[in-house]
């Protein structure tokens, strides 16, 4: 399969690359890369992005970015970013990837745990993974020619954990994660959310 | 109570004003209203509202646009409207009504069947909805002096399948629906999407 990874270069993006590479062309886009860049934000970046790198089997976005802070401090352009970038974003990788997506292709987009198991500093964030969710329910009853539409919602990564100095025992590590992805887009699932266990 | 009801002319808002007028001071806010007006597709006329009104010890939201339409046919400003109305409209009421409302008050916002069940056409509706019950789960984690913050999630209201023409006993009556909101009003959950039933 030709799979198009979005994030790609991100701790789980990368996890997601290399369980693909072993039997599937993968191609890389991320906001940094200078092969294949893309700012999901940008609804022309993506319709860009979809027009260089022609007919795909499947789309995986482990990209978006939210705001992590306290309600109280969350300011109205921050919700704006949280809704154009991880929210939005996403949609829009559905809604314009369709025509470039073969038969029987695959999208699967990343929420979180944040979306059904909030924390305090987490209003934006599990605004936009439990959007997302609602959004790849009702896409997948629309989708066309088979195609299927998936999440995966990561727990915390051990990975990511490590980097902010907490337990990377309370995570999963990225690899396992990583499964999940694999299985949305090797396997029957549409319009579900796939919750990564170790 | 002084309860401030958003929406209060609809058919769901009609029935919440009528449920809560029995023990309480109600003030009715809409779109339409001569007497307190309030666009809450507009952060400015929320923040107005909510100047004129006073303290309140409760705010109950049953007002907010989203649209239904094959998925296809959403363009990109149809998601924004959905955004903007039923999404951020509910959460800043929210985010900007905390400093109006009493120590353990209550915001009560709507959601619907939709989020969870989606069907062809709900794409941006089965969004919003899901992406409203994920702030209020992280919301009410956050709430200032025992405020609570819950929504409601309306399954089909048999006052408007018959006025779309479709059959009334497969939907539950205003009347019923209602209960909801004054359960999530005068009880003591919080954090939670209840689920109005027969």
């Amino acid at each position: 399969m030709r799979i198009l990874v979005v994030g790609a270069t991100g701790t789980i993006g990368r996890a997601v690359v290399a369980a693909l590479s072993a039997s599937n062309e993968v191609i890389s886009a991320s906001l940094s890369s200078t092969t294949v860049k893309v700012d999901i934000a940008d609804p022309a970046s993506i319709q860009q992005m979809y027009r260089s790198v022609g007919r795909l089997n499947a789309v995986v976005c482990a990209a978006g970015q939210a705001k992590f802070a306290p309600l109280a401090q969350l300011s109205d352009a921050d919700f704006r970013f949280c809704l154009d970038n991880k929210l939005m974003g996403q949609v829009n990788l559905v809604r314009f990837g369709f025509e470039h997506v073969e038969d029987g292709g695959s999208f699967t987009l990343t929420t979180g745990i944040l979306a059904q198991a909030p924390i305090p500093g987490s209003a934006a964030i599990s605004l936009v993974n439990a959007g997302v969710e609602g959004f790849i329910r009702a896409a997948a009853l629309e989708a066309p020619r088979k195609i299927r539409v998936n999440a995966v919602s990561p727990p915390w990564v051990a990975e990511t954990l490590q980097a902010l100095k907490m337990d990377p025992s309370q995570g999963l590590p990225a690899t396992t994660v990583a499964r999940a992805y694999l299985r949305s887009v090797t396997g029957t699932d549409t319009g579900s959310t796939l919750q990564p266990s170790a």
